[in-house]
C-alpha cells in the first residue's frame, strides 16, 4: 500500500524525532512507505525547512550509497534566552531558600517540560561533539542527564556515593569536596563505561566544582575523554573554581538567608555562543 | 505569513508530540499558522489517521468553544509484545547474574531508546487514568519514571532512603522490606506532593513488594490516591506478595546462580489487556 505525502510527513517527523543523531537511509523510508526515493527526498526537504524555521533541529543529508539523513536537535538562541530568563525568575523566589543557603529545586528537576527544555539547550550545544555517553552523579541530576541523553540518543551512566549490589564490580575514587573540603568517595560500575568513551558530564548544580573534578578523575580510570561539562545552575563562591571548562545556564551570585534575597542571572552559556 | 499544509503537518506533529495530554485549542494552531480553522481541522484528521495507523497515539477532538485537540500516547499490542520478548532475551543473558542472585540491569535502564519504549508501554496503559504525578524510589527507577512522566506530561517525585538538606522539610515513614524483613525508612519532601494527587508508582524491580507497600503508605500521609503500580521486572519468590494490584512487563521466575540460569518471561501486562 502506498502512502500519501501528508501521511509520510507526519510519520517521518515522528520517526526522526525519535531517532536523533542516527543516520537513516533513504532506502529505509522508501521501503517503509513504498515510495520512490525522489519523493522521499522532497519530503525531507520540506521537513528540513520546517525544522530549521521552527528551531526544532537540523537535517543533514549524507549523499551516496551509504548515505542518508540525520536529525540533530537545536534551539533558537532567543528561545533559549527567554526560557532561561523565565527560569531565573522562578528560581529567585524567596520561598526556595532552605536553611544553610541551599535552594529548593526538586520541583523544577521533576517537571518534564522544564527538564526537556534544559536538556534540549544543553544537547544543542553538544550535538556535533561526538558525545557517546552522558554521566551524572546520583540523584538530583539524573532527570536532566536523561533528558540530554534522549536528545543526543546516547546512554546515561550514574556515579554513586556508595556501592550497590546490583551494580556488579565497581571502580571507586576518593575526592575532595570543593566547598566542605571533606574527603568523599564516588563509585561507578565497571561495566557501565567502555574504554575510549567520549563523556558529557551533566549535573543540576555546581559550587566549587569538587564533584565535577572527581568525575573527571573517575573518567581517567576508565580511559575515557571529557566531551564537556554542563550544569543547570552554578553558584558563585569565594574559593577557587576547581574546574575551568564548563557551561552553565544559570548563575547564582548571592544567597542571603537572612534577608531572603537570591540573585540569579544567566550563566556563561550565553557568553560562549 | 501563511503556512503550507505540508509545513503545518510537520510542525503540528512535533508540537503535539511535545505536549501529550494537553488540550490544544484550534485557535492556537489557527493563529500559529495564520490559517483557517477548517484547514487546521483537515490537518488534524490526517495526523489522527497516521498516528492511529502507526501506533504513535490517539488524537481526541473536544468540540465547542472551550474545545480543542488532545494527543495521548499509545502503542500497538504486537509492537509492545515484540519489544518485551526481545528485552526478555537480553535480560536472560547469564552474564547479567550478580552474586546473591541479583541481575545487572544498569545498562538497560541507562539506554534512552529502551527506557522510552518501556515508558511508552506503561504510559499507554495509564493514559486515561488521570494520573497527576509519577512516584519512584531513588535511584534505579528514576530514568523509567521520568520516561513515563514524559509521555503523560506530569511531574516526577522521588522518594529517598534518607534526608537531604536540599529537600527542605520532609515526611518519613518506616516500613518492612518484603524480602529481607528489615525495617527501613523512606522519605519524601513535603512540598513535592500536593494533597489529592493521583499517583502512578513506577519502579524498575519488585520482589515481595515491600518498597511498593511502603510507597502506598507514604501516599496516605499525603492524602494522595494510587492511580496504579507499574514495574519493569517482577521477581517470583516464595513469600506472600505484599501488594496485589500492579502491572509488570517482565517476570523473573528462576534465578539459579550456580547453573547460571535465568528464567524470564512476559509479565502480567499482557494478561490484563
Amino acid at each position: 500500500m502506498k502512502f500519501r505525502r501528508s501521511e509520510r510527513l507526519v510519520d517521518m517527523t515522528n520517526y526522526l524525532l525519535e531517532h536523533p543523531g542516527e543516520l537513516v537511509s533513504l532506502t529505509f523510508f522508501s521501503e517503509r512507505y513504498q515510495s520512490a526515493k525522489s519523493s522521499i527526498s522532497e519530503d525531507l526537504t520540506i521537513i528540513k525547512e520546517t525544522f530549521e524555521q521552527r528551531g526544532i533541529g537540523s537535517l543533514t543529508t549524507i549523499p551516496g550509497a551509504a548515505g542518508g539523513v540525520k536529525y540533530m536537535v537545536s534551539i533558537k538562541e532567543e528561545d533559549a534566552a527567554t526560557f532561561i530568563d523565565e527560569l531565573c525568575e522562578t528560581i529567585a523566589s524567596p520561598e526556595r531558600l532552605l536553611p544553610g543557603g541551599y535552594l529548593y529545586m526538586t520541583d523544577i528537576l521533576g517537571d518534564p517540560q522544564t527538564v526537556n527544555k534544559v536538556g534540549r539547550i544543553i544537547a544543542a550545544r553538544y550535538a556535533k561533539a561526538n558525545v557517546s555517553v552522558i554521566m551524572t552523579m546520583a540523584t538530583k541530576g539524573i532527570s536532566l542527564a536523561y533528558a540530554v541523553a534522549n536528545y543526543l540518543n546516547v546512554p546515561v551512566v550514574i556515579v554513586r556515593r556508595n556501592n550497590k549490589v546490583t551494580e556488579g564490580s565497581t571502580v571507586s575514587i576518593n575526592y575532595v569536596s570543593g566547598s566542605s573540603k571533606r574527603i568523599q568517595t564516588m563509585v561507578l560500575s565497571k561495566r557501565s563505561l567502555v574504554e575510549g568513551s567520549n563523556v558529557l558530564i551533566v549535573d543540576d548544580f555546581m559550587k566549587a566544582g569538587g564533584t565535577m573534578k572527581g568525575m573527571v578523575s573517575l573518567l581517567e580510570e576508565f580511559k575515557a575523554t571529557v566531551a564537556g561539562i554542563a550544569v543547570l545552575v552554578e553558584s558563585e563562591h569565594n574559593e577557587e573554581r576547581l574546574i575551568e571548562d564548563y557551561i552553565s545556564l544559570i548563575r547564582l551570585s548571592e544567597v542571603d538567608e537572612r534577608d531572603k534575597k537570591i540573585n540569579v542571572s544567566r550563566g556563561n552559556y550565553f557568553l560562549n555562543s
